[in-house]
């Protein structure tokens, strides 16, 4: 774990650190951990080495092992190069999706087979029908809930968010991994309408984390934050890539949806894991003898000659617009039935207590309606997602034409045909009845996507406009020599791609369908319904994702709108926070804690002095924390006091003093990082007798008096839930810290007071803390269009407002989204988040720190704070839960 | 011109105002700029509307007038919105498109006319087929270097620098657009083996700058830095994308070879408008009747079924690897051909007198040996580009299959014919005599691409290939129930992809090979064989734009290479420069001098004080310049004289001062802008009749004699070539000031020394000068990669190295390129920039100042400095010429 809690620092760094930060940073450490890790390969293998060779050199074939050691030496140093891992992360993938799809047919097989064996009986069959996508569902609800809760939905918008460089907590890890590819294969194993694409991107994302994870064990490569985040960047485009066997589309789409600024330079890697990672998914099919040859995923054969008319690219341009209405009420929809389900409290609190019972509430109502013998007869309730696709692709027309009606309804394409209603009928129903089926879907707390759900809702709109075009201009409209007929697959093709662009607003979902269809000749419909749903979806709804960003409150930077020129015209000066408050060099400690009283800002700004307000740097709030709790800490009392004492009395220096010697000793240089964890190992063995959850009810009084209020003030974050055995852990070292301090203390709580009182006046010493000597700045004549362009650029939260050196304000990611979003707050959503855990940004960029201090905290808010204990826990303050 | 050199600043500011700058910056410039406009729109309707609404309430149809009116109103205030624009910049460039590939079209028909009307007379012939294109590429290069030699070339290097934030000179004006499109007409006309591609986006950036500068007449909107890099990476998009018919190609194909970051909210503007130009591009053609419906432009029509089997797939990787290599030699040999034509000195000065003959004689070689009759027959000769595309692209197989050789060479496949050689023998030698055919056709000073060519030859290389496995296994290589013959066509779109994608270093050539074939089948062996040909080729070489930036000594930051890991060891505080000359704020007018002699850097920090380093700001040198040649005016001077004379002496108060008074009034508030020449205007009225070349010899004596040591310095900087008439005016203006000086200057040479003694011993007072307060920093420990990104990202120049507000250090550009280049600037292009005039991006962003600075530093370099006439000037200190 300690290997997952640096990448996950690394990444969090990536953030605050892309512009150069701390006088000791990350590259420091990088380049101390590779110095490290090839020492350990050193001690390893190079003194092996010599005893290998003499052994072998005994033998007869020894230039032969020498040749193959050092091969084999050669290869592990390539291991670390990016193509080798592109491609093993391609691989990967590729299998994974192979399996999974390999799973999911299967899964949807044994339905099928279940429904058509008991056709003797329709109760049973309807029971068949029903129950086994409940269980399936009910299943993969439950696993995540269990295993991990962070794997629910889609995962696009939290890929956003890491990319970003945020850090969601356990977002990455295995056992999210191993709990979203199960869950997701019963959830679409299930045939509800749910998309695999989201989640591909999500496994994709987590697979690349954990096999750079197991590359750095072979060493050749050492973590880099700026590297994980490029490789993270390809993981998306591999995740796409061979979710539809669609490397370029994967790499635009992934671009579109989860960047903000994209680095022409990590392009290739991008392009190449996701065509390696296509190449192989296609290539298993061919083994498996699916295919004869590398082919598309849903292969069309339209005309070549003559694709369309130019005089039908107006009903193209209806579907594009169209879809941009559709896909905004999708949105819209998705967002509601969310918000309904959060607001009323008896339904919440009866689905809270039976967290399975909604899946399966909303599993049972959709499949009771495709029952293909009841409801489903009118909109084609017994095709799976694939089947529903491969028929809306067809090549045929499907609607009468004229008299001869010369089209028979042959294999899967009966299930359109229904005796008393016509196909028009049919695609009606089936989109009106899919489009809200699909939105609550994908409300569920199973993995899964809503891309593949809107495509196929797409194709189907697009196919009745294609129908009706066909039998409104039977002999096709042009009307030389050459008769050609209106193809309604074509149409099909656009409306998916539309639809599926204007609830993503991307436009590679062109790409995507020219890809997934092998032909490429409808080209310009294809991209004017698209850039016409993207107008339409973008000036009505955020992007499904942003709006499943707000939903979740993950942070985030809206886009700047399209052509708002009032943007250019307002300025930092209009939206920058005047009043804040600032460390000065010279000031003392009693003047930070006051600080630290006053603002919930997590980066204070340093400058010279409260008259030049020379800003110099910034300094993170934990940092100002442990500044002041280190100086107010038992141990320095009890230091006090023992030298005190000492002078005094020169007997009575014993064991304890020497351990306590040994702890101050190693957190000296370093202010608080784990060095005040690390040494009281020893001291946590030979303590193990006192009960975890009583500490001594007398401690509290003889620590930190003074701090009191500035922990009142934090009180909201006490951890109230259980957290496993690492908090357990951590809380029986601080009550062994805190048994430790006793046994040195003396003091009664009004010379403790008197003491805390005189240490406050003294001057803060800064030389201990890390200060971030470039804070970002503004001027206030900055507009908002290039503030906008910076942070997000440079990922930023924050940045001073300086004049000519001079601090005059603060920016920060809030007020930004303040003025850019205007009156849109006001109606944005307002909800809890419902992941689990996760954190922001910058709020504990030192998990050591924060540990550390926590200490402290945590045991005052025990004893004085019990009133805190609900769970309406400030965001903001989350600490990192677990190690 | 005003406007031109406003936007031109606004363009320059970009890079340096990226995060923000100035107290009164380009926001409030923009705010003035609008509120004028609207104020001028004002004037012109506000007081109009009374009576007009007076004189058509009168009449009978005054609602319907005033409604008009209104919706007229409406419909200008919608030209400002960013779509109009775009569709506009579509139409125009599909226009132009269309327009130009009529006219070569008809050029290289007359061509074939001429050439086929005089098939009784070989020599005849030939004197036809070399002697019409020789005309025509002599035409070309003689009218673009008149009209504007920046139009020479590709103009993808230019666009790439150009959207780096650095202002090129002249490089979008409207005679750079004229002599463009008409030049590149000729070029392709002649049927040389030339490329469109690259002028296109060229000439779509010239139209989007004609463009936006024609609709802000409109007002509704005005001028702004950050939307006309916008626009500009759009047209980019769109001149590819009409370029080709190639909409999504178009962009990524333009964000690849012009970006290095990119923003994604730009992404839609490049689709609308390349998918809106390649729409109404591709309907011209419906139009004219050329096709019969929108189809792609070399549409292919390759079996869908079985596009290709996957053993053939070695053989599409070894086309990608081949390519790779020959895409590196063609950007070596095309450098080396340019370095060797720069380096011949004797053949370099003759070319240079009669400058049109290389480029006649360079098409009379080409002409001669392509010459069908001739050698042209081993080498398709008599096929243009367009041609031989489509004949490559062919659905059969040209080899003899077989025993039964069904295969008909029809129409313009015959060129491919030999009756005494195969196919395979005139594949080969066209391969290789186009191969050096382009890279040499490429250097000929017209606008030209190379796209086309590598594309073309690629094609035919692809091709070779394909017949070759088409010999090999004539009955395909499956050997199943089916028969499925190997494609060669398949092949020739691989290789075309695949060497254009070596020789540009993009991936995006697949897109727009399966746009430009209208198939996407081949989608898996064109990928491979494009990543695979850019791994190869860019650890060989540059790319050809990269190569012709370097050629061109564009300020350029080089990529970091291919998971080069020792980049994130290197430290800024590796690279920087520490001993960095600064400005102190309170320092006195002699340091400024004496820092000024000391450094050429074009930013000098401001630092609080000596030592305490604490970095306050940045400040331009030609402000330290403007400063210091203000204190030691010759107007101050008078002053401090007239000053002294009043206090001595009432009387004495003339005309003279009155005038003089006007102008220092004008010039006090802002310091050295525009003031110092308007309000001179009068007086040159006044003084017309000293000749322009011969300036009284004693003024300059009287002038900032301690200055003269300053002007010695940058005395390289001198205009040695006559400079149009705004060079004369200038100078003309110079002098009357000089003698106005003389006028009230009453002072010796040794007065006036020990004045100026004086003067330099005051305090510098900063009030007037323009301060950078918030310069970009890195702290020492920033690694090399991110130091990259972030210049990058930023488009920085240079940053200052800080440690908690102290100034430790620098890193610009230079030192950026050197330790990413390493050792590669050893062999690096050392040739002088071919561009008339380019200038640097910081060098001149306050015209006015440093036309106000030059005015007396000309004065002395006349008269002291001859010897410093060569012209071996430094770039770096480049001003701007002509105004």
């Amino acid at each position: 774990m300690a290997s997952e809690s640096e990448a996950q620092r690394a990444l969090q760094y990536e953030q605050t650190l892309m512009y150069g930060r701390y006088t000791q940073d990350l590259g420091t450490f990088a380049k101390d951990e590779a110095a490290r890790l090839r020492l350990q390969e050193g001690d390893a293998a190079v003194p092996r080495r010599p005893s290998e060779l003499l052994e072998y050199t005994q033998g007869r074939c020894a230039p032969c092992r020498v040749c193959a050691l050092q091969c084999q030496r050669f290869l592990i140093s390539k291991v670390g190069e990016d193509w080798v891992f592109l491609i093993l992360l391609g691989l990967v993938m590729a299998l994974v999706s192979w399996a999974m799809d390999f799973a999911i047919a299967t899964c949807l097989q044994a339905q099928k087979w279940m429904y058509g064996g008991l056709d003797t009986n329709v109760l049973l069959q309807y029971m068949a029908w029903v129950t086994y996508p409940t269980v399936l569902i009910t299943f993969s609800a439950g696993f995540t809930q269990i295993l991990a809760p962070q794997a629910v939905g889609s995962g696009i918008p939290e890929m956003k968010t890491i990319l970003r460089g945020v850090v969601l907590k356990e977002y990455l890890t295995f056992k999210t991994f191993v709990a979203k590819v199960i869950g997701l294969t019963c959830a679409l194993g299930s045939g509800m309408p749910l998309g695999k694409e989201g989640p591909f991107v999500h496994i994709a994302s987590m697979c690349a984390t954990l096999l750079s994870r197991f590359l750095s064990l072979f060493g050749g490569f050492y973590e880099n934050e700026a590297r994980n985040i490029e490789m993270l960047a390809a993981a998306c485009a591999v995740g796409v890539g061979c979710c539809f066997a669609a490397p370029i589309g994967g790499v635009l789409f992934s671009i579109e949806v989860t960047s903000t600024f994209f680095a022409v330079r990590n392009y290739w890697r991008g392009f190449f894991a996701a065509t390696f990672s296509a190449f192989i998914f296609r290539v298993l099919a061919v083994w498996n003898k699916d295919e004869e040859t590398i082919t598309a995923l849903f292969k069309t054969r339209f005309r070549l000659d003559f694709p369309f008319d130019l005089q039908e690219l107006p009903a193209f341009a209806v579907i594009g617009i169209a879809s941009g209405f559709g896909g905004a009420l999708f949105v819209y929809l998705n967002r509601k039935i969310v918000q309904f389900m959060r607001r009323q409290k008896t339904i919440n609190r009866f689905l809270m207590k039976k967290r399975l019972l909604f899946p399966a509430l909303v599993t049972l109502i959709i499949s009771t309606l495709t029952f293909p013998p009841g409801f489903g007869q009118f909109m084609a309730g017994q095709l799976t997602q694939k089947d529903t696709l491969v028929t809306l692709f067809d090549n045929q027309t499907w609607a009468k034409q004229g008299i001869n009606d010369e089209f028979e309804y042959l294999g899967i394409l009966e299930a359109w045909l229904h005796p008393r209603s016509n196909v028009f009928v049919t695609l009606v129903v089936f989109i009106l009845m899919k489009f809200w089926m699909s939105a609550l879907a994908t409300t569920i707390p199973v993995p899964c996507g809503a891309f593949m759900p809107v495509f196929v809702i797409g194709a189907a709109f697009g196919r009745l406009v294609g129908e009706s075009m066909a039998a409104w201009f039977p002999d096709g409209i042009h009307t030389d020599s050459n008769i050609y007929r209106i193809v309604p697959g074509g149409y099909a093709v656009v409306g998916a791609a539309a639809l599926s662009g204007a609830v993503t607003h991307t436009v590679s979902t062109a790409v995507i369908v020219f890809e997934l269809t092998g032909q490429i000749s409808h080209i310009l419909p294809v991209m004017i319904a698209v850039i016409l749903a993207n107008a339409v979806a973008q000036s009505l709804q955020p992007s499904l994702y942003d709006s499943i960003i707000r939903i979740k409150k993950l942070p985030y930077l809206p886009e700047l709108g399209w052509g708002h020129h009032e943007k250019y015209n307002v300025r930092v000066e209009d939206i920058m926070v005047r009043d804040i408050r600032y460390v000065t060099l010279n000031c003392k400690y009693r003047d930070l804690q006051q600080v630290l009283h006053s603002t919930k800002m997590k980066n204070l700004p340093l400058v010279e002095s409260a008259e030049s307000m020379i800003l110099l740097g910034s300094i993170e709030r934990t940092q100002v924390g442990a500044l002041l709790s280190s100086q107010l800490s038992p141990q320095r009392r009890v230091m006090t006091l023992r030298q005190k004492a000492l002078s005094e009395d020169g007997h009575r220096l014993s064991d304890p003093s020497i351990r306590f010697q040994i702890s101050t000793e190693t957190s000296s240089g370093t202010p608080a990082r784990p060095a005040l964890r690390k040494p009281l190992k020893p001291a946590l063995k030979r303590v193990p007798s006192s009960p975890a959850d009583s500490p001594p009810a007398g401690s509290a009084d003889h620590a930190g008096i003074a701090l009191k209020s500035l922990f009142c003030a934090n009180a909201a974050t006490e951890p109230t839930e259980a957290q496993g055995t690492a908090y357990q852990k951590a809380k029986r070292v601080r009550i062994s810290i805190v048994e430790e301090m006793i046994l040195g203390d003396k003091m009664t709580p009004t010379e403790i007071l008197e003491w805390e009182e005189q240490q406050l006046d003294q001057l803060v010493d800064f030389s201990s803390a890390k200060i971030d000597p470039a804070p970002f700045q503004l001027v206030e004549h900055t507009s908002l269009h290039k503030t906008h362009t910076i942070f997000s650029l440079l990922g930023l939260d924050h940045a001073f407002v300086t004049s000519i050196g001079r601090l005059v304000g603060m920016v920060s990611l809030k007020e930004l989204r303040k003025a850019i979003e205007g009156s849109l707050t006001g109606k944005g959503v307002k909800v809890r988040p419902p992941l689990a855990s996760f954190r922001d940004s910058t709020a504990s960029t030192t998990e050591a720190d924060t540990t550390a201090l926590r200490q402290l905290w945590d045991r005052h808010q025990h004893h004085h704070m019990p009133r805190e204990a609900g769970p309406g826990g400030d965001d903001d303050d989350n600490t990192p839960k677990g190690q």
